[in-house]
């Protein structure tokens, strides 16, 4: 049922596409060198690498103890979990060995090709004389501060999918990987001002320095990307296709930048979120393929640590966090609304994600029980969502409740839409984000004017 | 037999350390920053934190499957394995915290810790009156390189570790980890050029351009490194205690040119070597601890790599890998002597470490055993090695060799010297290691003026 082998028409299309991709690096070597093609082409062999490694090291995985029951089928067959690390593993090999590409042809214009590297001629020349879509190299120890955040959350989230890490401490693994990210930050810029909103201006100018709460709000984001990401789960896909939703609402957000007039400040912080995006939709995409329901792999929470740090620090290095956010509105919304569950105001099984009924074949929102009555100020909160029909409530005869349902977006769209089978239900969720990040660019790039000066379609 | 809990000598003991190291630290912090005082402190931490993270993470580790018996005792007892890795996360958080100290403070002397950060000035400023023991910030992007390839052994190790990978694969584990340093050297220094020795000088003159040949020979030492401390491995405590003489004689040669005056073109390359090195030492210190003879926890694959890496980083980033090569003599030896029956021209058993004799107790040389009688050519080598002493043959009644011993540095020494309690092996391989080394330093720093035209200690 997992076929470890390739079948050959997948062995011959990934090859083809990879010798494609290889001979378009080949070309950027000649020429300028074009890093965003470049990019694009390491892309592709990120997809056919992880695509192939994930069938072949499945049986691996699987006797190393990596493997779980899909709790949603009716045979509830075991499969490899964890294959999101395979993914990460590609992911970080690919970006190193591009390291090279955008950041090079600086140095070979500026010195002429020889050896003379002094640092001072250098970066004079590379300040007057660069190229679009080129870094000047300064830029290099932010992008490597990147990918060892990347690589500390990865190294973090195969200790978790291990050793079960307990959800208190898992919480903060996030923050550690940060680090890397904030110690760069702090060397490489120390930038700890922000643009405030014009109807504040009058009080705090135009630029207002946080300061040290500058990092502390750098690594919230760092904490909550992952995480948010991690706890929309639970049913085949979902956390693949939501990563990929917004990475290509990243990459709409990073075009349109691309677009205006080149020296707009703004452009290289956006090839630099390309550049860590465009692999991240290569591996996911080999990901998505076999998480898709019926899913043949688990992705395990590698992945969702994976894929949140990969735009939280595309976002922070790129100084577009608020706009990041507006891509998370329903990650948001689902924190939040999970709040009073990880938080225990209410109790909190194990799992929450949805009941599968094996009569129906479809998934119905699932239900906490509570073993004694609510307090009271809790029943009425309660009763109250309830009336909002934002939750569903079971109640005995005395009135007090027995059941309530578990507080995730999914069983909430299943208390408002009905049972539904587990990949409709992915389907739905997924549209319902994508409007939401559409909604949230617009937001972005044309409601913001009223409340900022400047914008990257207006200067 | 393994306790989880530290015994409250050993939490006040860490506790203080740590509280000193803490303290210390922070005195930094207020002065002009000394970076070398502070990684010796944050050293004393990583030293605190890992070992009581073996010690706590023991069960853990034991009940996610990585245990191993230790085959060498009469009660084969189930004890931690990987427990390197514990070593190497402590190790990266440590060297990532430690990032802003060497270059921070530059940036704050050139820009009067103000906002103006302009690029130009700041290198020129930082150029003209930079302070003992700090680095100029362009060398930031080597020092997150180095971590990055230390990063990357440490995530292909735990693969290992966890999946057995076979020989042939693990091999360029290394190799895979080294593509950082290498991608890094090619965008920020690229020199390729190597000293010339004197008799070769008239050919070649002083300065010879190895080009692609240098990338070849930096990653081949990155290979050769963590490869061959995981071959010289086998008894309790060898492959910790092999790796604590290399730091320590690493620290003795970069003291060396720290005592030197100032402007020496090496000294920055040899402070770099030490805020890497100490805190190694730290961790290394922890797990030798546990590791030694009766060893309550095994190192696994992941901590030999990554030991051979961070030698390996320092002698490729700091320019004295040749110096590094002199320190690796018994590993260098171990590697040669061992390449009959790494490709296989001898048969190779599973395991190559010495065998138990459980009724003395004593180590003797284990033996790998031909099915068929060798080919006349190997029969010959082996018979004149057998006459030099190089190895131990047993011959069947027409002179045919039947069984032959392990060719590894530990079985030859008990060729030579008799069985031995497996304690007293590793303190006399450690001793004849030191003194190699201890050797390796005196060529370099007294003979090789013979040779090479000038020497830290004779500018």
């Amino acid at each position: 049922m997992t076929p470890a082998a390739l079948t050959s028409t997948e062995t011959w299309s990934l090859l083809a596409l990879s010798f494609a991709c290889f001979g378009i690096i080949a070309n950027t070597l000649h020429g300028d060198g074009e890093p965003l093609i470049a990019s694009l082409a390491f892309s592709g062999i990120a997809f056919s690498a992880s695509y192939s490694m994930i069938r072949w090291l499945g049986p691996t995985f699987m006797k190393a103890g990596l493997k779980g029951k899909d709790l949603s089928k009716v045979h509830k067959k075991e499969i490899p979990e964890t294959m999101g690390a395979v993914c990460a593993v590609v992911y970080l090999l690919i970006v190193i060995v591009f390291v090279p590409f955008p950041f090079y042809k600086d140095i070979v214009a500026a010195t002429s090709g020889g050896g003379n590297r002094d640092i001072l001629m250098e970066v004079e020349i590379v300040e007057k004389g660069r190229f679009l879509h080129r870094f000047p190299h300064n830029k290099l120890a932010s992008y490597l501060s990147a990918i060892l955040s990347l690589q500390s959350v990865c190294i973090l989230g195969i200790c978790d999918d291990l050793f079960d890490i307990r959800w208190r401490h898992k919480f903060f693994i996030p923050a550690f990987a940060s680090i890397p990210l904030l110690a760069v930050y702090f060397v490489d810029f120390g930038v700890t001002q922000i643009v405030v909103p014009k109807p504040l201006q009058s009080y705090l100018g135009t630029l207002f320095d946080l300061g040290a709460l500058y990092y502390i709000y750098m690594a919230a984001i760092a904490i909550f990307c992952p995480n948010s990401i991690n706890i929309l789960a639970g049913i085949n896909g979902i956390e693949v296709s939501q990563s990929l939703v917004i990475a290509f609402l990243l990459v709409i957000n990073d075009c349109l930048y691309l677009l205006v007039p080149y020296p707009h400040p703004a452009t290289d912080s956006h090839l630099f979120s390309l550049y860590l995006i465009l692999p991240f939709i290569g591996v996911s995409l080999a990901l998505w393929w076999h998480n898709w329901y019926p899913a043949r792999v688990f992705v395990g929470d590698t992945y969702c640590y994976f894929a949140g740090m990969v735009f939280a620090v595309v976002g922070i290095l790129g100084h577009f966090s608020k706009t990041l956010l507006l891509l998370f509105i329903p990650q948001i919304f689902n924190f939040l609304y999970s709040a009073p569950q990880l938080f225990r105001l209410i109790p909190c099984p194990r799992h929450r994600l949805p009941r599968f009924n094996a009569r129906t074949g479809l998934l119905e929102a699932s239900v906490t029980e509570w073993q004694h009555p609510p307090k009271p100020i809790i029943s009425l909160a309660l009763k109250v969502l309830d009336r909002l029909h934002l939750i569903r409530l079971t109640m005995n005869k005395e009135g007090q409740v027995i059941e309530s349902s578990n507080l995730t977006i999914l069983n909430l769209w299943l208390v408002w839409f009905g049972p539904k089978r587990e990949d409709r239900l992915a389907m739905e969720i997924i549209g319902m984000q994508v409007v939401c990040g559409l909604l949230g660019l617009f937001v972005r790039h044309r409601l913001a004017l009223w409340i900022f000066d400047a914008d990257n379609l207006t200067v």
